[in-house]
């Protein structure tokens, strides 16, 4: 790593008065003058940023990110190692506010624990569909409350690899776009539809008469998986480890199913299960 | 919760040494003594515990700890609510020392994040065993190198579910066991042996040997999972995330394998892909 500290040149709009002022602070510091710059980076681990702006970092989850037309994104802090591996030949061409950074002033912002790579963008957080926005797919997950970071970071990318064609959650109890999820999901949260409806139950009959069959999972389901598969359209139901699914899901869904387990344990890892369910539904329906 | 803090009755023995150092402290402490008990909670979370031992936490990971003849527990502290909820009658009838704890007093020692339920136990690591102490199994799993807790609890767990006959890890780099760990297998590092190898191609070797086809798994594999399966025993060999498999290991499998993934992302989670590689094999192995 030789990144060094060295602000770009950077245009000044109207949108990047926020990381402006930060980046001024920063020239003032350097030139004695105050600390606003370092007080700034203080913020603990994993905290949204102002303005429900989200953080997002690490080279996969940036990359898809800037890839992103739908993805608004206000500033970047990156290091000058990070920037040639995402392929950034000018940092003050971005058409946001960008800044070079050190390793250890985006460990201030994520912690060190989070593995950044030395890239952590401020975004604007993508905006959640309507049901009637599902587009022509064969395949969606519906999520009933399953909010753990790491583990809705995992489905979406599972789902993305597997082909889904939208995550669907309740606009209650739905899990929140933050640096976690994202880096979890390794970028797949920006090329999935995600849907949020008020009513679960009601979503599912939405999706009944779109020609779907609903499909919840439960450990104690009275048939396998794969033998509860029939017709074009597969959605697959998931409820959160140890809850599972709410009781009026359950009478909602097309069938309840279960994967096989031979083992002294009969239950998975929530994103585990999801990801073999998935794997499953998209060899049925091919 | 109405767990109200009152020390057990508790037999002393040599073995409990040092948890008897502490109960008296805390007695101490509550007539007026010395701190010391306090002072021992206060260590950082997922903190490994004094003298080798590891801390374990959780209903379910405590559960199937106890129920393991191999396991040997040292101490538990664990709140009336969840010593009820664990079928302990009588906590000073345990083989090992007991005290009863607040919510709050087990916070401090596995940090607030920790899902402890109220029961954490300190215990003897379970000892690794050689590659000629494999039982009879049609099925197991080879890590090449993954480490990271959250992923190697989860692998561990479905591991288990689908029946395979243990975790084959190298001496180095292998996955430390830790409270986290444990947490995310769920009872699963009970129900699996673990075995130790120093050199993994010499044991993938032996595997071959042994009548296994070893399997790894590759984003970039030559042929699709299901259809390298053949024979009647398949070890699948998973590498960590970003690395994948190391160069020898490549060379030395049966064959190197995908999942077929349409979407945009091409790599899974590494306990979403383990997983669902479980699931196949078993599939294929009935």
């Amino acid at each position: 790593m030789n990144d060094t500290k060295k602000p770009g040149k950077l245009p000044g709009t109207p949108k990047d008065s926020h990381y402006a002022k930060l980046r001024r602070a920063h020239r003032d510091e350097k030139a004695g003058g105050t600390p606003a710059f370092r007080q700034r980076h203080k913020l603990p681990p994993g905290e949204q940023a102002e303005d429900g702006l989200v953080r997002l970092y690490g080279l996969h989850t940036v990359r898809a990110a800037m890839d992103n037309p739908s993805r608004k994104i206000r500033t970047i802090l990156v290091t000058r190692n990070a920037a040639e591996r995402l392929g950034i030949d000018d940092i003050a061409a971005l058409p946001f506010t960008a800044e070079l950074a050190e390793p250890r002033d985006i460990d201030k912002i994520t912690g060190s624990d989070a593995v950044h790579q030395g890239v952590l963008i401020e975004a604007e957080p993508l905006k959640p569909k309507r049901l009637d926005a599902l587009g022509d797919t064969n395949l969606v997950l519906v999520l009933d409350q399953i909010t753990d970071p790491h583990n809705v970071g995992a489905i979406l990318r599972s789902a993305v690899a597997f082909g889904a064609g939208a995550l669907i959650t309740t606009t209650r109890h739905s899990p929140t776009e933050s640096g976690v999820l994202a880096k979890s999901a390794s970028g797949a949260l920006e090329h999935i539809d995600q849907i949020e409806v008020r009513n679960l139950a009601d979503a599912l009959g939405q999706l009944h008469e779109a020609g779907f069959q609903t499909i919840g999972l439960d450990s104690d389901g009275p048939a396998e998986l794969e033998k509860t598969f029939s017709g074009e359209k597969i959605a697959l139901v998931l409820g959160a480890e140890g809850k599972g699914l709410r009781q009026k899901t359950r009478e909602t869904v097309t069938a309840l199913a279960r994967l096989d387990m031979p083992g002294a344990i009969r239950s998975l890892n929530v994103s585990n299960a999801t990801a073999v369910a998935l794997y499953a539904a998209r060899k049925f329906l091919k």
